[in-house]
């Protein structure tokens, strides 16, 4: 399914519904750039807290465009005939249930303003990471123009705390500065004038936000004042003071739903983190430290209070490409552990009647099958993670106590090239 | 004329023969970004020197990514009838010539790899300008897939000397790195079997680059052999001493191929510098900056040096927004110094027979009305320019001497916010 601005309320619904009846979820995303220089680039020789503060800075300084995330679930019992199978098998005659998919592409954007609040975002970016993702047919139109907006739960609160301030604050609190002093003297005099006639309303013109926010502030401290934004303008309305409550209640409820819809794919990413569910990547340092970054909150300096606060965000992740590197006999069978090959390899030979993967029918409709279209990838990422655990003992519930064991030794063991360590043990 | 890597060689053609006969030049462009932080913004205390490093800052950090180039020429004598006419002046009966505009909208973006040499370029985005640019219907992917690509003449130089050097050389030059040192004993030990054999070509696999430029280097020092790249494998073939010159002679050949082409839109801008003409912008300074930076060389860190190599570079700069702010009576009567607003105004004002505005046959099929369109912003910044000097006495050449004596008193000024100052006069 792939999600703009356009269908994400219908989208955010379906993956409320389904993320709590998931087994697991692989996730993949398309970024601007990677490593600004050489030597901002992972290196063997890295230490643990010295490959942390690289990634954190490419996480820091690059923008997520794309971010695919699939939900794989469990499905007991006969599969019906005649629908359709994403894997290769025939199908007919199992009975052992199958691997139900739903992958979702978002494509995301931050926002620069949230009902009138700029929140201006500056992202990098490399030019050969844009043409990697122009050779795999990206769409940078429908990024900036229909891309989902984002904001963290800690910056829309930080918002909202300001706004319900300015709201239902009665006291002036802005000092203008030198020079609007003019302008705040002259509005002053044209208000005294209103509220001395019979009108009921004034337009007042202003020249820019700081403007505006004089006026609000100032008509703020008159109980029996309101005011609307018109434009360039702002309108200026006499009421009682009941009236005045009502305005402001309607205020303070657009105030919620701008911020709601603000929010935007950070929803989703809430939803997967409350969810508690395996979070299965490849590759997926970057990933996870720019879902925690970009969709969560920032980055912490130090890489163990990182740990300890990414073992509250997603608590279980589990890394294809660490599985590859480490399962006996997989990577010298298949000559690599990059997923573009890998993935179509394991597709073709995954002939077993055992759990086969299916995509569910909501999703089946212009499915992509583009490798680095987010969606796909996160989908190949989690038939991947199946395939590869049967060739490690099969991984139906039905053997469920043996796919434990074989699942422990995989978990929060993320993929790195230090000297000879493998991997990133994740403290939890 | 819309300007893609397309057909941008037709493109340079059509304006090297037209900028010479050209009286002057408008100019702007399309950034992704302005100021990365409210701090780094223009400020009315700023010094020059101040100014110019904050400007500098800009540049350095945000990409063009659509430059507007108008050509404008004086054409005596009688015009057609029947002929289109620009402005919205009748065009009939008047004998005294016309102003024929040729409008370039150049679509630029950096390539990463220069006939496989990697030139990664990095660049900042706002999510607020690339929410400014989809507000005017901009194409990004027209950008990045079919954007004119640019290499300044100092990068050129360097990447054709290195590579030179690599073609030419007969020596040894690379020290392998440690972890290479096992595949440059094996490569050795399989190029001294392959001299004392029968064969005439060995195909060897290469893992990256690194690999492939230490085989390049080891077998540059034989000169009865060549090498050839083969996707991720080199070719190391036999042949005369005459046969490797023919070969390497080839090999500079492509080479300088390959740079002319990665040189793209700095050509237009080396055409521009060496035609000597007079370049018109409106708020010119930033786009001034940029043309130095990204097209003709990096900026000097101080502000004189700059005004120096910039008066070598383009000698007459004429800037719209200084003429609007400063010519008497001007900035009082529309309003406004804002090319979106004053240049409609302007045009539809402009009902004068005396030297009307008209583009040239080969540019008006598709001629975007579309302002923000950067080919479009340099034309409505040209037409401007002169339909201000007509308020202030016309610019027809026929009344040429006085005409210098308005222009000479707005050259080399660009309009700028410090205190009193309303300019930055460029010193020549």
């Amino acid at each position: 399914m792939d999600v703009t601005k356009d269908n994400f309320e219908k989208a955010l619904k379906e993956f409320e519904a389904a993320v709590t009846q998931s087994d697991f979820v692989a996730m993949d995303m398309e970024m601007t750039g990677l490593y600004e220089t050489k030597e901002l680039q992972p290196n063997r020789l890295d230490t643990l807290d010295e490959r942390y503060a690289k990634l954190k800075r490419s996480v820091e300084l690059y923008g997520v465009i794309q971010v695919g995330v699939c939900l794989f679930t469990w499905v007991e019992g006969c599969r019906q005939e005649g629908e359709e199978v994403a894997a290769t098998d025939g199908g007919a005659g199992d009975t052992g249930g199958y691997w139900e998919a739903r992958p979702f592409n978002f494509n995301v954007f931050p926002s620069s303003s949230i009902g009138g609040i700029a929140m201006d975002t500056h992202f990098g970016f490399k030019s050969s990471a844009f043409e990697f993702l122009a050779r795999n047919a990206f769409d940078f139109n429908k990024w900036v123009y229909q891309g989902v907006p984002y904001l963290r739960t800690e910056d829309a609160e930080r918002i909202r705390k300001e706004r319900m301030a300015m709201l239902t604050s009665r006291q002036r609190k802005i000092d203008a500065d030198d020079r609007h002093r003019d302008f705040v003297r002259d509005f002053e005099l044209a208000l005294d004038t209103f509220i001395d006639s019979g009108e009921q309303a004034l337009r007042y013109e202003t020249e820019n936000s700081y403007q505006r926010k004089l006026i609000h502030n100032i008509v703020s401290s008159h109980d029996t004042l309101g005011t609307r934004g018109r434009g360039d303008c702002i309108e200026i309305f006499k009421g009682s003071r009941s009236t005045m409550a009502k305005h402001t209640a309607h205020k303070i409820k657009t105030l919620n739903q701008n911020i709601k819809n603000a929010r935007g794919f950070c929803a989703v990413i809430d939803l997967l983190s409350a969810a508690r569910k395996p979070v299965v990547g490849h590759n997926m340092l970057l990933d996870v430290l720019h879902a925690f970054s970009k969709f969560h909150r920032p980055l912490p300096v130090g890489r163990e209070e990182f740990e300890r606060a990414l073992s509250q965000f997603l608590p279980v992740l589990i890394d294809t490409k660490f599985i590859i590197e480490s399962m006996p006999g997989v990577k010298d069978r298949y000559g690599t552990s990059s997923l573009d090959e890998i993935a179509p390899m394991l597709e073709r030979e995954d002939s077993s009647d055992l759990a086969p993967i299916r995509l569910h029918s909501l999703f089946t409709r212009n499915a992509s099958r583009t490798m680095h279209e987010a969606g796909y990838d996160a989908y190949m990422t989690g038939a991947s993670f199946i395939r590869l655990l049967k060739l490690d003992g099969g991984v139906g519930r039905a053997a469920e106590q043996s796919n434990e064991l074989v699942l422990y030794s995989y978990i929060n063991k993320l993929h790195l090239s230090i000297g000879e360590a493998k991997f990133w043990h994740i403290a939890t």
